[in-house]
């Protein structure tokens, strides 16, 4: 046990996050220091020029408070840092500052754990700190003390994330109202849940940094961003849902990393799941997350994925954590653990069912052209649905549910229904998840 | 850092749980190892005569196994000690000899734990070693270590959980099948989901200790399962499943605590909740637990409540746990923190609504002289459907929904109500939860 009268907290940004935990941090100050054995005292906050004229700076007294880099390295008595800037660059800088300097390090920065996670662990190692990154996932869900610690006993076979709730709250408004993609997400602007430029959400990009950091805790591999098969949901339209309903499923941006024979898939992209599954029922901005272990079998952890109040929930809880390892006067803990002969699974390897939309020529032999196409890559057809859909133009809509089949070949068949003449569109093509 | 060569384990039983722990432990040895730096060791088991015929005994060698507690409790070199015999004795002696002697102890033993936790955790204290029950409430769910480590810096206002699978199957059948209950039970004991004797279950009293534990974590209060208010399923009948369908509900057997004004209300008994809420969705014998806390907001935790492999998971990651605070040279943490000013809040306190089946005689004015009784304790009535039933006894079965009203006195209201001659008989009354 290390005598400590106090533990110092320095925090960088009073942005959503930041105030939340400056809030907790000081409205909460009796309990937390009986959680931890001793105060917790907020000792500095480092701010932009533009936060200065905010009430909580008032509030908390303004000689808490710098905009100056040095000064707030500088501070003595700081034993854990708070970074809450969000985005790659300043933070990472400060973040490897921080742990140089010995200090326990707390961040909900998903974008840098995705992308910097192995170098600032190592950093962490090398001068006996800990890297805390609760916040950085699902919100105040708790997903990586549980792979950290619950789950350890587990070889983890699939995780299955509703991991992004601006995608999830345009999907539950597009699913409830037969809306189109563009109102929702302006439905979204609107009340906040959607940024006015929403590509880091809508295009999936959120949604493989918060992967990759799970994927890699769950199966031992380092997963980086761009090692994840991301697509968006900008492509989905109303009639996706009104088949999907018809054929008994829900649409879902799903997150999925699934290991088989060390070899990890790593996925962000909409998915057709069965309507009465538990991840088909999580609606609005919600999270879930799904992970499969073979001795524990399947749980779920199910919350708000963001908001000030939920991620402050996550990065206080780290923080008495990094504080109570200071107590104890323990170090760091082999949070990030590799196993070797790992590798990451090409999407091309990926056999999966697949829904496809087409726009086709409303004649005679159309479907039987398609399904040879199919046939062809050995892809054979589960049921098909065949409206006919403007008389004028003569054309019909075909939708296709197929049994499992090879990414690779469905790709080339893609292209190939593509060039057909009788074939006017490919107007959309899902994976579907069972 | 303490330098170990290896962490020797000692395990008490070698029945569902301790048989999957001795295969966890052995089977996994090396990922294990990884996890805590340095082996895991089983050093002894001590089983019962009859156990010794078990094939896992000659798998392991039986040089590993004892039937005697002495030679059991002075082998050398066990630092954590696993107990998986459950019920109160002699495990909670075991406990105690353990604990005293500086061992570190992993528990799944519920009742021993719900009845004993305060003199166990001090004894832990005094010792400086950990006393770990993460199996004791939800197999293999992450439910203890949220509640110490995650959700710290919330104010916790409510649990709601299903935390006994057996008669969430059952209820799960009545539901789905309109079965009545003793053929549902009759079922859940030929699949193997209910005990021969299975009063523990259906009466609620499994779901107490695990209540218990849970809320005692949660409000820093000890909560002992005499404390808690508790009803089992036995007088369910598929009339309540099936009106409970047509109001818009489902009937779960929920246990239940909640915070307001430093009381604690803690209840186990079955419950009208709205169909579409998520723990409704909740089937089988899977568990569930919904924790509203001041900053997370809601967060469900959800998967297979019992079971060796899912309880193993949670008996392992204790053992890994506690073997790094050996290895990080940490004692006990901290993890029954008690707050003064708390209470236990009467059942009779209680508000809430509520659903009442009457079989009354098939007269007017019978509905009249029966809401007069509710009138007159200031009960008021939310719907009524009527319906005649019995043509030759004249008989008509009316439920009733009625606004949150207090318990004391409907339990009044139902007295009266009992002892009118139109009331032929009070069939059940059901507590709702919106």
């Amino acid at each position: 046990m290390v005598n400590k009268q106090s533990i110092g907290v320095g925090l960088l940004g009073l942005g959503v996050v930041g105030g939340g935990v400056a809030g907790v941090l000081a409205g909460r100050a009796k309990a937390l220091s009986e959680q931890v054995g001793c105060p917790l005292i907020l000792r500095k906050v480092k701010v932009m020029e533009s936060d200065l004229s905010r009430p909580q700076v008032k509030e908390l007294g303004a000689q808490l408070f710098t905009t100056d880099d040095e000064e707030f390295f500088t501070q003595p008595d700081i034993d854990i840092v708070v970074e809450a800037i969000g985005g790659e660059e300043p933070a990472l800088d400060y973040l490897k500052r921080a742990l140089a300097g010995g200090r326990h390090v707390v961040t909900s920065n998903k974008e840098v754990i995705a992308k910097h996670g192995a170098e600032l662990f190592t950093l962490a190692q090398e001068h006996g700190v800990g890297l805390h990154y609760e916040a950085s996932v699902g919100g105040g869900i708790p997903l990586i003390s549980p792979f950290q610690q619950d789950l350890v006993a587990n070889k983890i076979s699939g995780i299955y994330g509703i991991i992004n709730g601006t995608t999830n709250y345009i999907l539950t408004r597009m699913a409830g109202e037969g809306i189109d993609f563009p109102s929702a997400l302006k439905s979204a602007q609107e009340l906040g849940y959607a940024e006015a430029d929403p590509k880091n959400d809508i295009e999936g990009i959120d949604s493989t940094y918060k992967l990759a950091i799970l994927a890699s805790l769950a199966f031992h591999l380092q997963v980086r961003p761009q090692d994840i098969h991301c697509e968006g949901i900008s492509r989905l339209s109303s009639r996706d849902f009104k088949y999907a309903r018809e054929l008994g499923y829900a649409i879902k941006l799903l997150s999925i990393a699934k290991e088989k024979d060390s070899r990890i898939e790593v996925r962000v992209h909409p998915v057709f799941i069965p309507e009465n599954s538990l991840l088909a029922e999580v609606d609005g901005v919600y999270n879930a997350i799904l992970v499969e272990g073979d001795l524990v079998g399947k749980v779920l952890f199910y919350g708000e994925g963001a908001g000030a109040s939920a991620t402050s929930s996550a990065v206080v809880a780290d923080v008495v954590s990094a504080a109570r390892d200071i107590v104890i006067g323990s170090g760091t803990r082999a949070n990030w653990r590799l196993e070797p002969g790992k590798s990451i699974r090409p999407m091309a390897e990926l056999e999966t069912g697949y829904y496809l939309r087409l726009n086709a020529a409303d004649q005679p032999g159309v479907l039987a052209k398609v399904s040879r196409v199919l046939g062809d890559h050995r892809i054979s057809i589960a049921s098909v649905i065949q409206k006919a859909v403007d008389p004028v133009a003569q054309t019909a809509e075909i939708v296709i549910m197929t049994h499992p089949a090879k990414e690779a070949e469905m790709q080339k068949a893609l292209k190939e229904l593509d060039k057909m003449d009788v074939v006017k569109e490919i107007e959309n093509f899902i994976r579907v998840e069972e």
